[in-house]
């Protein structure tokens, strides 16, 4: 029983946290023909009956995750109900209820916890999810939270990564890169604050950063919008790790190639004008960024008419043939290969 | 942004584990007809259709519910599979899907991921259950498991723990006490192999207890035994926390009392002689051990003559009206109130 735990072998670095999670899960067996779709994608599919139910879960660790020094609770209970939002509206799937485990230790007062429970309910109530269960207990180290995310849809409507064809469109909603930036904005006025902390940073002109990243919204109104305009998207993943890391998501489980088009990603000038500040390229924040929490869709082509107008939308490449592979073509018409630089949880290891 | 974190107010230990989680979801609101019982119950019953789906969730810390110099991870895996299947079993469901989510530290090689996930599997291969999703992500800190899991059972099957009726008799399965002392066996090995790491400890005589500390076994078989008996329960829940706190929760819940016989509570020969052993008094052992993974369940009177020479059950008493409290009735005679002493995760907090 005392066995040596300590036996150097394979890095999990090595795997990143998909490898490490096909890795682990190939050999497991599916037993009952209500599971649908197991791990793979955004969310579980569960067939229980004429609507499936969709089931997703994420953890979210302090250090790792967030940063209490400058991520009020209140916001981070919000954010994290929305990251897994997010996922099952990625199924094009209604969100119906979660739960919510949480480990904390002795240094916070129950009003930090109150703090971060509002905004889990100011989360279920916006989206009108029911908390229906969940764990707390105690941390010696930081605080833990972990959320599971059911949904319902009727088996026609639920969107997969897999689907997608050749030829299709692929669009995106609302833009990318600010949430990244709004991380930047936030780290740089804790540098600030240590150095002195009587600073009163003016940070208006970055509000919208700010907010991407403390409070963001997850794309509940999409799947109506797309009920409205008669639209059903031949697949579907939310952006949580970057838009290139998702388009090659969707290039991998759909087996295409992408052609992505650099002056079509939408950006918000407030993106613009920090990446100038910061010297970053805002191209690469948009591709690599991540926590946008829109979602990246891909929709058939005679659909384009009912999409072109439409603000929240934006088409921002087409879905070629897998042996084509997945590019960017650039402002300059340059045709480069699309990496996926997004942010891994599993090397982001101190 | 940057408020006060510190301000010291009430402290979490004071209201203790189902305090905090009543305080914390009071306010919420049910949103959908589909959630039947959300917080407050083993598992949330949602009704999609004619079958009820159960989903629960636990959380697992290192250095609070386990520890890994003499637990193997492959060990743990399969218990933290068992603690949440225990939970959808004390609905009288069907466990078919479970979610993992882990947090690991880079001083875990790939290696000792895969040994829990081994668990994980031989889990999910023994009780025909699907792992259907889950998060990986790192920990700077130690190892931390979260498991979602779902079932299903028609609606007239599902016991919850507010429908006992006075009079009903109370029954666990299997029995109690165990876990906690295999615990202490463990425990004190841990200390001696500090002292002489060459000590070859002979735990054989130990046997039962180290196995249902390191390798619970939900009870899967009670749902189709108390079938083919012809016997619903009136109420249900699973021994975690420890009898005592598990007969108040159905004492609270569904507001009766109850008269527990000290002479009745099923306790193994190992239990009798390790107390013994250790000077501890093998009835609080097995009232606040915890960790059993029984099931503790309320029948019908009139159902007596099916249990009754069940080996797999043993009537330990019977529910009274709330107004009577709820009492340990010792083998002197004696008349004693039941308190729930039971390990409470915000309280094993250093």
């Amino acid at each position: 029983m005392l066995e040596d735990k300590n036996q150097e072998r394979t890095s999990l670095s090595e795997l990143g946290e998909f490898g490490l999670i096909d890795h682990l899960t190939k050999h497991f067996k599916i037993h009952h023909t209500s599971t649908v779709k197991g791990v793979g994608d955004d969310a579980a599919i569960l067939n229980f009956s004429n609507e499936q139910v969709v089931v997703t879960t994420d953890l979210l660790i302090e250090g790792v995750h967030f940063d209490l020094s400058y991520v009020p609770l209140k916001h981070l209970g919000y954010k994290a109900v929305m990251v897994n939002l997010s996922d099952v509206y990625a199924m094009n799937a209604e969100a119906t209820q979660i739960t919510v485990s949480i480990a904390v230790s002795n240094r916070f007062p129950l009003e930090a916890i109150e703090e971060l429970y509002a905004g889990i309910q100011t989360a279920c109530n916006n989206y009108k999810v029911d908390l229906v269960g969940g764990d707390t207990t105690s941390s010696n180290v930081g605080l833990v939270i972990s959320v599971t995310a059911l949904g319902k849809a009727i088996p026609e409507e639920i969107t997969k990564r897999s689907t997608a064809k050749a030829g299709d469109l692929l669009v995106v909603s609302g833009d990318v890169g600010a949430a990244y930036m709004g991380l930047q904005i936030l780290e740089r006025e804790k540098a600030v604050f240590k150095v002195n902390p009587s600073s009163q940073p003016d940070l208006e002109q970055y509000s919208y950063l700010i907010e991407r990243q403390l409070k963001p919204e997850a794309r509940k109104d999409v799947k109506s919008i797309l009920q409205s305009l008669e639209v059903l998207p031949t697949s579907m993943i939310d952006v949580s790790d970057g838009l290139s890391s998702e388009i090659l998501h969707i290039c991998k489980n759909s087996g295409v190639g992408c052609n992505l088009y650099e002056d079509k990603i939408p950006l918000d000038p407030q993106v613009i004008s920090s990446c100038e500040e910061f010297e970053l390229d805002s191209t690469t924040i948009a591709l690599s960024g991540g926590e946008d929490y829109e979602l990246l869709f891909t929709i058939k082509q005679e659909d384009f008419p009912k999409i072109k107008a439409n603000p929240n939308f934006s088409i921002i490449g087409h879905m070629t043939e897998e042996k084509e592979g997945a590019h960017l073509i650039t402002r300059a018409n340059t045709k480069i290969p699309l990496i996926a630089r997004g942010w891994n949880a599993l090397s982001s290891e101190d």
